[in-house]
């Protein structure tokens, strides 16, 4: 499979096109870096839905004929498309399941326990455009002002960090949550990072945090597309 | 590897000695069941903690001439004693990583969802010289009275429905957390599961959901061992 020059990547981005911050769209982007292939990253903005039809949120790719969308159904179709150095095809299905499992765990507990820190800090670097609709969104789902929501901002970082144990003790063991080589978890977890690395100087972790080992390694395998995209220092 | 008729495991008991509940001794009881290994099952209580030093929990395994403690270790001790459908072995590291996260998640967010819907429901099945012990413990731990911590109820168990989401997710996809065949990560699920169905008639999972499936088959897997405890129908 080869991309032509106009595969392109949708991503949410801020005022400023370089910063791009869904972390499923991250999730994207790393798994085309790792396939070698080549793309065009597209800024979005919540106020363009229009654009992304027939999906109405990002990540969304746009690769030879198709439009595809949701960021579990576009990595599998590219590690089908190239199937060596798989992301999801593992050796037993202990493996899958694991992947499965942490993913989910990634979408919901990691994705819950990082938006109460950083929640203030990514309106902060919305595009103005995007503003009211993320702040009424937002506060509907919580059902308080996003100022209360990242309140208290020490406590809900060591909160953020004791979430984090299942993925500490298995980082403890393993290079990767892969074994010896990534795999799909480890970018799933990554993409939540990046989110974080984009709007936040916030630090999420200690430096003697076996995920703060994890994280750094990641980084540094993915450095020539991250390096490509504004974000604070880890 | 034989086990003499002296093999013994420490399990938490109520007022009834056949109630038995403490999560980690059940993994250990699958663990053992699953090897075919016999063994006798001591019922002991909160009171009697010189009985099992140097431990001061349970599960505890008296095995030839050792005694061994904490779940992970004795489960990969038994594991490694008899390899054969091993539990802990799989073909590909992303699949023991996989069982240690999953674990993990287990010991921290499952066991914590559990608590806050059946703590007075053990409590209630204490040994009457268990309960000042654990209703300090216990107290001290979250600052609240027992009473409080598992008040409302429906509310606590949406809550716990809602933290399964990474296993439910996983479980539609795959008959086992191993795959096709038990691995460790669904033995530490089921021990959940099994403190649960020992001291509480709350129904922690709605008929529909695939861990309500995965818990039938898991638990007709097991049935030789756990119809020889007392316990709820789930």
């Amino acid at each position: 499979m080869t991309t032509q020059a106009n595969t392109k990547l949708w991503e949410l981005a801020g005022k400023e096109e370089g910063r791009v911050f869904s972390p499923y769209a991250w999730r994207v982007r790393l798994v085309l870096a790792h396939k070698g292939l080549k793309f065009e990253t597209v800024p979005w903005r919540y106020s363009e839905k229009d654009l992304i039809k027939p999906s109405d949120k990002v990540p969304v790719l746009d690769i030879e004929d198709k439009r595809l969308f949701e960021s579990w159904e576009i990595s599998k179709y590219l590690d089908e498309q190239r199937p060596d150095q798989s992301l999801f095809k593992t050796k037993c299905q202990a493996g899958a399941s694991g992947i499965q499992f942490i993913t989910t765990w990634a979408d919901n507990n990691m994705y819950m326990a990082i938006t109460v820190v950083i929640l203030m800090d990514m309106y902060n670097h919305l595009a103005p455009q995007d503003k009211d609709y993320f702040r009424k969104s937002r506060e509907a789902l919580f059902g308080q002002k996003l100022e209360e929501v990242c309140k208290d901002s020490p406590a809900k970082i060591a909160a953020f960090r004791k979430e984090m144990e299942p993925l500490r003790q298995t980082l403890k063991d393993h290079k990767w949550l892969g074994g010896e080589q990534i795999d799909y978890a480890d970018i799933a977890v990554a993409g939540m990072f990046l989110w974080a690395r984009a709007i936040s100087d916030k630090q999420l972790l200690e430096k003697d945090d076996p995920i703060f080992k994890w994280r750094e390694r990641i980084f540094k395998v993915f450095n020539s597309t991250i390096k490509n995209s504004i974000g604070y220092p880890v």
